[in-house]
């Protein structure tokens, strides 16, 4: 690893990583490593829900690394990828309504629910189906509760 | 929340997080999901490089909460992320290249280089500036490692 090769990267993650002003549109950076989250979200979802479905066979291992990660995911710190303006009134590619800046309180709320419902889901996944299918529900509605408020519809 | 809503979350997300036969190519959930959490990465980067060089003024609060969410993104879970034909040879959109499926061991051992770099930067970013620049280039240096040998250039 030579010093020019760290410095290489860390201006890149610069780039990525220091906001709008080094991107194409304003908030584009906000906006992608947020979709970025929730894609991650829902990409650990995928089996549990799978499981509780019957469409893939419960495999403990399998949920507990998904309920993990969900939890990790849900814990993080969220302030700076949500400045005011990155609403979908204001600029393309987002579906984040401009209700969210209205009650920040009410939003983080139901994202500290979010978290609640995915340490639960950490705490049963790994321990049967039946844990699997009793967190879901708790944890399905957290995602809908702010969907519903604070997303737009498709 | 009204069971059926709960239900409609609940199938989206296995629609978004189910792997590759709900997508419109193969592998393009599991494609922007690790992409989302390399996005993340980045953007959770970008304060600590950019007080490192100078450009924000060092902030604590800042600093730590940027190293808390690196240290849990990269201590996620990778396995379902990286299934094997999701190389840039295989399919478009992805610059993970094919060697990552030849020398798994050797990229996940770069990982968990990569997560302890994250850890030690969580132990220093709070403590000040000199803590930062510190750890940076630990931490840099590992991202630089897998990049620049499994990673397609551009």
């Amino acid at each position: 690893m030579t010093v020019k090769r760290v410095l290489t990267c860390i201006a890149m993650a610069a780039t990525l990583g220091m906001g709008s002003a080094a991107a194409d549109q304003p908030f584009e950076t906000e906006i992608e490593a947020r979709q970025g989250q929730f894609k991650l979200l829902a990409f650990n979802l995928g089996p549990l829900v799978g499981m509780a479905r019957g469409d893939i066979e419960y495999d403990a291992d399998t949920a507990q690394a998904s309920a993990d990660n969900i939890a990790a995911i849900a814990s993080l710190q969220q302030d700076r990828l949500w400045p005011a303006g990155s609403d979908s009134e204001s600029v393309s590619g987002t579906r984040a309504l401009p209700e969210i800046w209205e009650d920040t309180d009410d939003v983080m709320a139901k994202f500290e629910d979010l978290r609640q419902a995915a340490l639960a889901m950490q705490e049963a996944a790994g321990t049967g189906l039946d844990g699997v299918r009793g967190q879901l529900r708790t944890l399905g509605g957290a995602c809908s509760s702010c969907h519903d408020a604070y997303r737009e519809s498709q």
